[in-house]
């Protein structure tokens, strides 16, 4: 399949740096490239230097530019990378010269899409890509590039394909008669639908660390004014990112620092101490931070006192943690309180350790295939669904065969909404849309 | 000239993107690559896909690499460019595993020093690419491109042959008897000096435009508490970048926004209203304020009332504006006060207009060729104070041929630096340290 126009954006980050590339794909890719550059051919996959202008022919940078003859592209059509000085006025100035003999300045994922539409990789393929890009960590790259080069779509094609088996044994089974179908068949298609419910539901309790090691998890740092919640940040993220002062109540809005804790992005969120107050922006930043507590995945409950009361919470797990370690003689409380001191770096290790246990981060590999999206987490759910259903009709005395192919009918939709085969339009956009522009 | 070691890095932003690529430079960057990739061979400029892997074997991210042969590569070395996801943990990664092999993490600007050193660009030339890189302005981009293709090069190689011929004309007089050494050549020499003197002048002046556009300009928003100062900010960013309220004393950091105006960057900086506060913070802010005021290169004193004073600032320029002109009926007041209301977007093109001209924006030309780094800027001062002694020589009662020849050396020194033909360590490194890490 080829696309019907031509798409162009930026690949790379807006940022000052060494080069930027610019991607331009579809059937005027070349044409253009030869309007503004003046060069009439290109190699397939040589980098060469060319001048590009503008339309009124005044030159916007010289450039390195790369002609990749589809469909042996990324996307399978006619694709041009354009590196040019990283700068992003040269890009934007780019951008408008090709647009302007008629490209259309592509969507978030649109190359990506375009990928995927000429049947170059199949929708869990397509999610890797987005997860590989934004991957905080080496281990989560690992997974995802598993995923990309086809370890989880291996999985998902080999449920499809014993669903399709069941369901061609089920038109057999239909055309013979009453007599020839009971017995030894009933026990076997128990057997093989048990065998996928096991496999999808292994999957489906997978995406608990598959989401960690992608998404990552929030720590909401909270406590009454003055415990040293500001330095708790500061002393974890190594710098003075927040502002601490003596004064209770210095922070007002909630400050967010990010850590890589074994290959999973953690993001540490220090909020305003919670007490009544007459402040009205203080006021806000309290109940902001009570709502940023309420939906974080831990909390750290800090007091700078093993006498003092830790805060209830709403449902969200907390570590009760006590500073100022430094100024106390003995550290004997009750169980599970984590003693620290900010200011002398005690404790640390250990503090670490229980949050990485508390989130389930100890039980991450990287050997492992997780599903990594809501998305095929979320189809994988109504695929075990409707196994089940089918396995509780293979338990009742007579097999009903039309209502059994009806539900594993509807168990390979699940899959192959997994795979990108039947997925809805609107599902569509939301994955590419999970794309950079230029991807 | 070839480098003895291999150099890698980064060059394009940090940041989650479609791609990011990585450059490596030098005798090894080939064998390097053949090890991590697993491939013997790379094509000169031909773009392959390779999966390159870490130094265990696995798998770090499938690529598209790009061998550059020297010298005709942009250090002048064997460079090789590696196209990854654009994710900076792949590229953390794999910069590792160059580096294992033996890589040595590039210094900022080091590819281009390279280029430097190996006589493919002068210094000038070098500024440009750091200039281009960081341009802020279409504008800006169009009259480095043209200093990058040598429009300044010319001009300053030319400056450097009339010297040349002026010391090797000292030479031949100084051989001759002094009967044949008078009249004419006197005269001669007095217009080749001036003629050398006008160039250099004109050059040292356009250097104010030059770092106009390649630098920008700081324009502060200053005066009393609760004046619309964050208001006026977020209207010119078209955001709402600074938190505003009817609380005087709401802005205590500095606010930073840059538009760009007829092609130069001109960076807002909204600061504390100035006001005697007994809060600390507050305090500091005005501190800040007045600092910011006093260093910027204009200011807009802000009132919300006709009647209301001024603030007095240091020596920099100051626009009397003021606002909430919606609530006024008359607008009659002293000269050279301009009205606005940020409130309902009135004045804003007169007000515009103001800042243009007073800070000399509305005297660029993108077809002329400035000066653009203090660098250059002081080289020419240095040559043009050597050219006025020796004009001074000229003029007196018997050429001094010896000090005379002396001070056009120095002439010609400080032209060598410009071109980076006898530029100090220090200087070049300063130079290079002003590109990009990657470039």
């Amino acid at each position: 399949m080829t696309s019907n126009d031509t798409i162009i954006a930026p690949a790379t980050p807006f940022g000052y740096s060494g080069i930027a590339v610019i991607r331009i794909s579809g059937p005027s890719a070349f044409s253009y490239l030869s309007t503004l550059s003046g060069k009439k051919t290109f190699k397939n996959r040589e980098a060469t230097v060319s001048s590009i202008t503008d339309n009124n022919s005044t030159l916007i940078d010289r450039c390195l530019v790369t002609a990749f003859y589809g469909p042996r592209s990324y996307t399978g059509d006619d694709l041009v990378e354009v590196s040019t000085h990283g700068n992003p006025a040269i890009v934007d100035e780019l951008v408008r010269a090709f647009c302007h003999l008629g490209a259309r300045p592509a969507g978030a994922g649109e190359f990506t899409q375009r990928a995927f539409l000429n049947g170059k990789m199949d929708l869990i393929q397509v999610e890797a890509v987005a997860s590989l890009i934004h991957s905080k960590s080496i281990e989560n790259s690992r997974c995802q590039h598993k995923i990309l080069t086809g370890s989880l779509s291996i999985i998902i094609n080999d449920i499809r394909k014993k669903l399709i088996s069941l369901l061609s044994q089920f038109e057999y089974q239909m055309d013979l008669s009453e007599e020839e179908t009971h017995g030894d068949y009933g026990s076997n298609l128990l057997s093989e639908l048990t065998s996928i419910l096991v496999t999808t539901n292994e999957f489906e309790k997978s995406f608990y660390l598959g989401r960690l090691l992608n998404r990552g998890a929030s720590v909401v740092i909270a406590g009454t004014p003055n415990v040293g919640k500001s330095s708790l940040l500061n002393y974890l993220s190594g710098s003075s990112r927040a502002i601490v002062s003596d004064v209770p109540g210095t922070t007002r809005d909630t400050i967010e620092v990010e850590l890589v804790i074994g290959g999973v992005p953690v993001l540490f969120v220090d909020t305003a101490g919670i007490r009544e107050s007459e402040d009205l922006i203080e006021k806000e930043g309290v109940s902001r931070a009570k709502e940023r507590a309420n939906s974080a995945d831990l909390i750290i409950s800090l007091t700078d006192n093993p006498q003092s009361e830790h805060l209830h919470y709403n449902k969200t797990p907390a570590l009760k943690v006590v500073n100022k370690l430094d100024l106390r003689q003995s550290k004997k409380t009750e169980d599970g309180v984590i003693h620290i001191s900010v200011k002398r770096g005690l404790g640390f290790s250990f503090l670490n350790e229980k949050i990485s246990l508390a989130l389930g981060i100890n039980k991450i590999s990287t050997d492992e295939t997780y599903l990594s999206t809501a998305r095929q987490h979320r189809a994988m759910v109504d695929c075990s669904f409707f196994v089940k259903k089918a396995l509780t009709l293979t338990k009742q005395k007579t097999l009903d065969l039309e209502l059994l192919s009806f539900e594993v009918r509807a168990a390979l939709t699940s899959v192959d909404e997994i795979l990108g085969k039947t997925t809805s339009e609107d599902i569509l956009n939301n994955v590419f849309g999970s794309l950079c522009v230029g991807k």
